[in-house]
């Protein structure tokens, strides 16, 4: 739904958001769970906007809210997305154009809110919520073609991958956020001569993904329709599925992927919500000649905007180039319109068994390859399964990743007619 | 660690807790969450003894505690089993001390207590806790074997089994306590001209389980050795991992078991800790010529009694053996000292990668199948992969459930010169 708060002519009282490099225009009004930095305050919900976080909880007491707002805002005041989320589009909507009223240019709020905000290189930020549940999933079609030739090279794409959304469930205590660090996992691999080992992952892989955040929650044993798939959807972020491919070559038969993921995973803070993506969506149609979806996973909406054009980059420093003074370098692009399922489609297969999925859910794309050998999602596609070292600014090399070195994950939405957005960074360094 | 809550002379002033059959003898003392049937008060802690359930909000507010114990109890009082678990077995001891001595006869506070008895039959149940993260293991070896014979005839057993303790990440949000029903799932399957279809599950399964409940978490990044890995758990259950084999034949690679499993996992009301099953500990040994454990799996602790003696039931009651006035069946009876891995090398495998547990995580050990045919833990390997039908008392036959069919699943363990002690039941009803 389009409305005015997707206005390309909107400007911002914060001025920093009216830069079109910017990815927090006021037309994107993303949600993250902040304190200031150094502080032991609690986290309540903010709304980045340009380089600054807007903070809920100041806004709540410093400005006069009819009591309409002033009910939205007080979850979000004490640190909580849930009860939004739990609401639905609607409530989802009406939060948008509240903040989007506030926040543009002559708003009669904006003396009272210039008060509220908050450098975002002083907030310190956490998860957006509680996860209770992480899925991911694998729609990223040319990761898999390519991953699995490197184990099947006849057959790289299983029979059932154009039919069912492949899926598993993901470690939830482990998502980290941006920013945050962690250790090199060990574990156990195939060892030279046959005989395992237990010993530092010595294939450390990042993978680069988006996550979906769910809204409204669905009871045990009612599923989800295609129809109303997209109203239980908040908003997205992006993903870091960092893999042990030692550990996950050794370990994942038969039953899927476990300690090669669920040492670390890292979200970017920023929920950019469903509304402010609307502008991107496109149309999810198949490549020539392959099945349709079955009617479960079929609707005409899906068909004609069921896509979403999010152009996604993954970028590399090492400590060696830190020291020589070179900034990071890109490693690939790629665009979720190369995903084979929608959002829409995953919630849909995710409930038609009657699993039950939560506010604040979080659901994986799996890893978003594009179609060339450059476009690998992750260092075990763009180094042929470790085979073909990458070389770096500077002249190092890499297959795996080494210690110290630093990915970030950027998303980024471009439409001619509309302002452009982005998702933030989402960052981890190894071993900090 | 045994004590004189072990002592099998021991009896209770509640005395259905002293008849030998009873699974809540005084020595047993599982903690479960309850509130009276039919009202709406919170859900509080309580005790199972004999028949009976202790509240444990009626027991802090009716009865004089020392200032120790009162702190001790009033979480529990609160339905707050985290507090305790996360204290670790030196607390979880001193709960079963005091537990032991007020409900031991001639102890000082029955008269007080007898006032805050509820019959087990007038409780209703809910989870112990919320389950933040569930990972369900593959310790049965002849469970794995059988499947995997119906898979890969001539490799029934993969090459890292006798290595690693294979496991995957299950869906928290679709557990269940035992006695709520679920509905038949539908989804996604192989069609008989090989194209897949929607619809209703054909081949819906039980797979006989236990579970085990964290007590202590760790830290992201701080694995837990082999030597402590005993101390984070806090206790067991049953568990029914109900498995919907045409769902799950057809979604399974690459990544594992998804919608097959995830609308639905039952687990038995009452948590029985790891010191009321100190008495049943045995030796783990391997078998003759299997490699040994490598060192981060292996201890001398663990050798010597890293098994549980644990005699496991599976019993069928279906809706016309009702009709007809027939008790549910005996389908077959196992041991858990037939797991390949011990529960001290799931935790110390699942930490080793750095993967954060937290209390209240539960950890499936996977089905728990005997050495010979009729000791299958699931229809599927009782009927031979839904190829050999069994035949019920009054002559129904089975392949796999229909609508109406009861599951119960039990467990108990006795040892000469102990009171014998079991879980309670753990069961479902399919499509109620």
């Amino acid at each position: 739904m389009l409305d005015d708060t997707h206005d390309p002519a909107l400007r911002s009282w914060v001025d920093s958001a009216n830069d079109g490099a910017t990815d927090f225009p006021v037309q994107n009004l993303p949600f993250g769970r902040f304190r200031r930095a150094g502080t032991e305050e609690p986290y309540r919900i903010g709304v980045a906007i340009g380089d600054q976080v807007l903070d809920l909880k100041m806004a709540l007491e410093q400005c006069p809210w009819d009591n309409f707002h002033y009910r939205m805002l007080e979850p979000l005041a004490a640190g909580n997305l849930y009860h939004l989320m739990s609401l639905g589009p609607k409530a989802r909507h009406e939060a948008r154009a509240a903040l989007s009223n506030a926040l543009r240019h002559n708003s009669v709020q904006g003396p009272f809110l210039e008060l509220c905000l908050v450098p975002q290189a002083r907030a310190e930020m956490t998860l957006p919520c509680r996860i209770n549940d992480y899925t991911d999933f694998y729609t990223g079609i040319h990761h898999a073609q390519t991953v699995g030739k490197l184990f099947r090279p006849d057959a790289p794409l299983l029979p059932n991958y154009k039919w069912v959304p492949i899926g598993y469930h993901g470690r939830a205590s482990s998502i980290i956020v941006s920013g945050k660090g962690f250790a090199r996992p060990s574990g156990q691999m195939k060892g030279t001569d046959g005989t395992p080992v237990f010993g530092a992952c010595r294939a450390l892989d990042y993978e680069l993904e988006l996550g979906a955040l769910i809204g409204p929650a669905n009871a045990m044993g009612e599923p989800v329709g295609i129809e109303q798939a997209e109203d239980r959807l908040f908003g997205m972020v992006l993903l870091n599925d960092w893999s042990a491919r030692d550990l996950q070559a050794w370990e994942y038969q038969p039953l899927g992927p476990f300690l090669g993921k669920s040492f670390a995973t890292t979200i970017s803070p920023w929920v950019v919500t469903m509304d402010a993506l609307a502008p991107f969506r496109k149309r999810a149609d198949r490549p020539e000649g392959d099945p349709q979806p079955l009617p479960y996973l079929d609707s005409t909406e899906n068909r004609e905007q069921g896509a979403i054009d999010i152009t996604l980059e993954v970028w590399l420093q090492t400590p060696q180039m830190k020291f020589q003074g070179l900034p990071a370098v890109r490693l690939m692009q790629s665009s979720f319109l190369d995903a084979y399922w929608t959002l829409a489609q995953l919630v849909a297969h995710h409930t038609s068994n009657g699993c039950n999925l939560s506010s604040g859910d979080l659901l994986g794309t799996g890893t978003l390859s594009g179609p060339t050998p450059g476009q690998g999602g992750s260092l075990l596609e763009l180094t042929q399964g470790g085979r073909q070292p990458i070389t770096l600014p500077g002249g190092e090399q890499r297959t795996f990743l080494l210690d110290g070195d630093t990915v970030t994950l950027r998303g980024r939405c471009a439409r001619a007619g509309f302002a452009s957005l982005g998702f933030g960074e989402c960052v981890g360094q190894v071993g900090a």
